[in-house]
This record gives C-alpha cells, structure tokens and sequence, in this order.
C-alpha cells in the first residue's frame, strides 16, 4: 500500500497494454510527481518466460528504448512465475495484464488473489476473472482492505464504471450498452452498404477490428463478460457470465436490416440489464437513438430515475485507451490511500 | 461542514429546482441513512420574502405537502434576507438556487460568498456566479478550506464536471459540446421540418422549451456560460464570460441548413474550448457524428490525448435533474470530509 512520497509498481504482462502502460507512465511521471506529489517506481515486471526485478526501481527509458532491453538486463531471471513471487516483492500495486484464458480468467485470476493475499493493491485490465468470480475477488479485497480496479476492463477507457462516482445522488434503473466494437463495426457495415455477414466480418478482419478468431466477439460472450462487470458494479449485483443469455450476430442477414429500414430502425447487437436479468442480443433500435453509433465505438446508456438516460460513448479497445483507464484507476488509488 | 452523523442543511430558494431537491432528499433520507450512515438535517429555507429556520430540523413532509406551509410555520420570519442571517446559521452546506441575474450572478453571488466566508460549504444550480467571478469564489473557497460544487450548472444531471476524476490520468485537449437543448432543439425541428427559425422557436416555446424571453438561449449567452465553467474546470482555465466570442443561430435559415445536408452536413451550435479560446457558433457537423443529437439533449465531447474521444450525453435541464446533481455534489462533499 502507498505510504510515503513513493508508490512501488509490479507490472504482470509486457504486450501491447502493459508496454503501452509504461510509455504513459513515462510520458507523465513529471506531471503526476509535480500535480499528485509522488513517484511511480517500477520495481518488477513479469513475463511468461521471466521476470525483471528490482528493488531500486527499473530504468522506464532503458526498458522502452528496444524490445531486447528487458531480457538483457543485469537483474532479468529466466524460467520465474509471476504466482510464485508476488509474495516476495515489496510492492504498493499490481497492475495486471496478461493475456488471459477466457473460460478461466486465468492466469490473470490467481495473479490477482496472490497480490490481494499479500496486501497488494490490484489493477487489472483483464475482464475473464471479474465475469468468472467477481465476487471471490471483492469479498477478498474488502477482508484484505485493499482496493481492486479495473476500469479498462470495459469500454476501455471510457470511464464506464467511475462514473458510478459522479451518479451517487441518483438511481440507476437499466443499463442498455453496445460493448463490442467488432461487432458493431460488422454491423454498421452491413447497414450502410449492404453486404453480407461473411464480407463484412472479413472486412473487419483485414482492418485489423477483428481477431482472427472472432468467435468470442461475434457469439456475443466478450460483450456479455463486460455486461456483467458492469451491471455488478452500477447496479450493486452479484452476477457472474453463466447468468447471462447469449444471442450473437451471426444469423443476422442484409435483408432482415434492410426490413428494419423500411420503418426507421436499425439493428444493433445489445447488451442488456434490466430487472435482474442480462442479456446480449440484437435488437432494434430507432435510427435516431443516441445508441445508433457507427464503427467500432462502445456507447453506455443509462437509464436513470431521476435524469432520464445518461450516455457515455468512446472507443472501446486499444493499448493506450486501456493504459490511460489504468493510470486513472492508479491515480485514483493512490487518491484514496492518500485521504484526498 | 459536516462533523458527527448530522449534515446539516439550508437551502437558499424553493422555486422549481429548489423543491425538487427537497423532494429527492425526502425520497432518498433513508437510503442514505443506511448507505452513506448520515442524516440530512434541513435548518433553514429561505425564500424572497423571509425565511423558515429551525435548529432542531424542518420537517420536510409538512413542507411539501403544499406550497402554503411554508410560509404558515410557528418558525417562518418574513421579510428577511439570505445574506443578512447566513453568518448565524449552524450549517454545514449551503444549497443555493435562487432566480439569479445571468450578468451580475446576483443574489447568487452574495449568498456563495457569504456562506464560504462563514467555513460553509456550498452546492450551487446557478450558473452565473461562475461565468462571471470563477477565480474569485475558488480562491475564496481554497482559502476557507471549503468545498464548492456546481454540477448542475453544466449540462444538469449529466456529470459533466465531476467525470475529471474518471480521467486524470489522460490529457483532455478539446471540448465540443452543444449546451443548449432549446437552440438544439429549434435546429433539430429547421433540419427535419425545413421550417423557419421563427416557427420553431414558436413550436419550441409553446412546447415549454424555451423561455417566453428567448433572448439568451438563442444569443449564446446560456451555452457561453457554460462552456466556461465547462472548460475551467476541466482544462484547468480561469476564463469568465467575457473571453467568450458568441454567436447565436437567429441568423441560421432552412436554405443554409438544406445545403449542409446536401454535402452530409448538418448545422449545430456548438460550445467549443481549444487552444486557450472559447467560441460559441454555428458550425457544420457530419451527420453521422455523435455531436449530431436530436432534440432537446445536451452532449459533451472530450477529446483526450491517450484515448481519442469520450463523449457524455443527456438532459440538460428539468429540476429533478438538477436536483439529483445537487445531491451528488452533496454527497460527494460529505463522502470527503468523513475521508472515505
């Protein structure tokens, strides 16, 4: 935990957010020193084949000079693993990042329990672990009395879950999302030029919106695993993603978006909560809603007792989109640990 | 400010936005008993023509039974002002949403100040004071060591101040915002309907969206104030109304706007901060742009350094929106003088 003038980091996971991460990091060190009155020092980061630690802090400039530096450094150990170490390290915060197994959450979730275990503030920008066992994680974060964040977790940083925050004062009544830029990319396509599912999806793919292997993005569970972080976190629930119904946009045709047309709609691929129920599927919407988004943008509509429907929307993926929702989540922390 | 389980409260005004706050308080004071572990103790009223204080508490379902009980109490004095009985309160935030002059912020301004001479905190819905003496009312209130909040004052319920401490740790460089749901609103109907700028203003007042006076709506003046207040807080500016060049959309016609539309265009007024500037005009959109809203909404588009852009969309006005941003702000306040 952060005490002192000095907030010591371990960095699990150096791909595309994690190197991302430390570039931010890098970028803003003199800014958060001058406006939050406190040093970032990095004294680990773990990779699957090794790890580099050191207690004196790791130079950011050497490390994101080249690929190589890492591996080449004098403190670099072969062969370690991130669960078998984190209770070594003397360490304020763990910010996770790994690439992580969708059905398991891991090795992301027993990343994350080690460092609750051992009083280690967590910010994760895995979602698999908060849609498998949200409630594990909170109940063992409120027993160790650490904080665990995870804003990049949906609609990256699109502040999606701390605006939770600036909506104390009212009620939420239903959460109405498009969280999965690919698919709504696909279908957005599909919409404007009217070309089949396969052409869109290959399109998606050759611009590099879509994986290889979109299964997960078009069967409608990475939109669903988000769904369910944030309906726990807005409006108080306890689900995990086995409690949500799944429809994807698979089956949908150029003519059944051509019918709603004809009478003002559009179809959009939705994710739902609403009176203890989550659901993803597609729905029509009017094409004058503000949830009529083109492209790959997530947008979040919330449905309010008091001030109607609130809606947030930005690009939902990418490496500094989600390095920039960690820092805040960092900042935020180190805020509270703070008492300001 | 707020010590013990007691917070205790006057409200400066009980016009529209004023009641619905009490209304809300009424309908929220057990949920916030058990949620937030404090009691809202109201202990003054004031209106134009006297006051309603009581130490040991109003009793706010007599109060909003009807509008006579006010002025009906054992406690009620007429003929007193706000800014002659704040220094003799016991109160820990004062709410302040009196009918307020937009080019001296008067009686608003006197009240803010007062109470934050007295150690007050304040939550003010009027826009005016901060437009016009930003500087001087932070600088008031970072020298009593108080808290000013002003949510509603921007965009209403949609949190579009307090969302900076879901981004500290990204770079806002841009603000684009539409502010004004009547001018939006008589430009939303001039683009679907071809109509004339004096027919739809004339829809829009008799629709109860603008002001029998529609001078300062249609002007600039209104989304002027706001895209200052906007901007100083989020961009860290010390701008007043005055560094605003304004211009209103009196001059728009249905030629101008079909031309536009020709081109994929369509014509918003738009409230934009940039590059230490502040303009207030009439400028073409893309269609297809999320800044390009229907009706009476207001949106707020971030544009960030990290993560492209964040975008923030809502009612702009209505008084259980106002009112539920005044509980926010007064919930915020709270949360932090307890320290959690």
């Amino acid at each position: 935990m952060c005490k002192g003038m000095e907030v010591k980091i371990c960095l699990i996971g150096m791909g595309n957010v994690g190197t991302s991460f430390l570039q931010l990091l890098k970028e803003k060190r003199d800014n958060i020193r001058a406006n939050f009155n406190f040093n970032c020092k990095l004294i680990a980061i773990f990779e699957h084949d090794g790890a580099l630690i050191n207690n004196d802090g790791i130079d950011l400039d050497i490390i994101l000079e080249n690929d190589t530096n890492l591996r080449k450094n004098q403190h670099w150990k072969s062969n370690v693993k991130a669960q078998d170490l984190i209770s070594t390290l003397d360490a304020d915060i763990c910010i996770e990042t790994t690439p992580t197994n969708p059905n398991t959450g891991e090795p992301a979730l027993t990343h994350i329990i080690e460092a609750l275990n051992n009083n280690i503030d967590v910010i994760s920008s895995n979602k698999a672990p908060f849609y498998l066992q949200y409630k594990k994680i909170q109940n063992l974060a409120n027993k160790m009395n650490c904080f665990v964040k995870f804003e990049a977790t949906v609609a990256s940083c699109v502040p999606a879950l701390s605006i939770k925050r600036s909506l104390i004062g009212n009620t939420i009544s239903r959460i109405r999302a498009i969280l999965n830029g690919t698919n709504n990319y696909i279908l957005s396509r599909m919409t404007a030029e009217g070309i089949s599912f396969s052409a869109a999806l290959k399109e998606a793919q050759e611009l590099g919106y879509a994986e290889t292997d979109p299964t997960l993005d078009i069967n409608g569970y990475d939109a669903a695993g988000k769904l369910v972080i944030l309906s726990n976190e807005l409006l108080g629930w306890s689900k995990s993603i086995e409690d949500v119904t799944i429809k994807g946009i698979t089956k949908i045709t150029p003519h059944a978006l051509e019918l709603a047309k004809l009478d003002g709609y559009v179809i959009k691929h939705l994710a739902i909560a609403e009176k203890n129920n989550l659901t993803v599927e597609p729905r029509l919407i009017k094409r004058d809603s503000p949830l009529n988004i083109q492209g790959t943008l997530n947008t979040i509509e919330l449905q309010t007792k008091y001030a109607g429907a609130i809606i947030l929307m930005g690009k939902g993926a990418g490496g500094f989109e989600a390095a920039s929702a960690i820092l805040n989540d960092l900042l935020s922390i180190v805020k509270k640990r703070r008492g300001f």
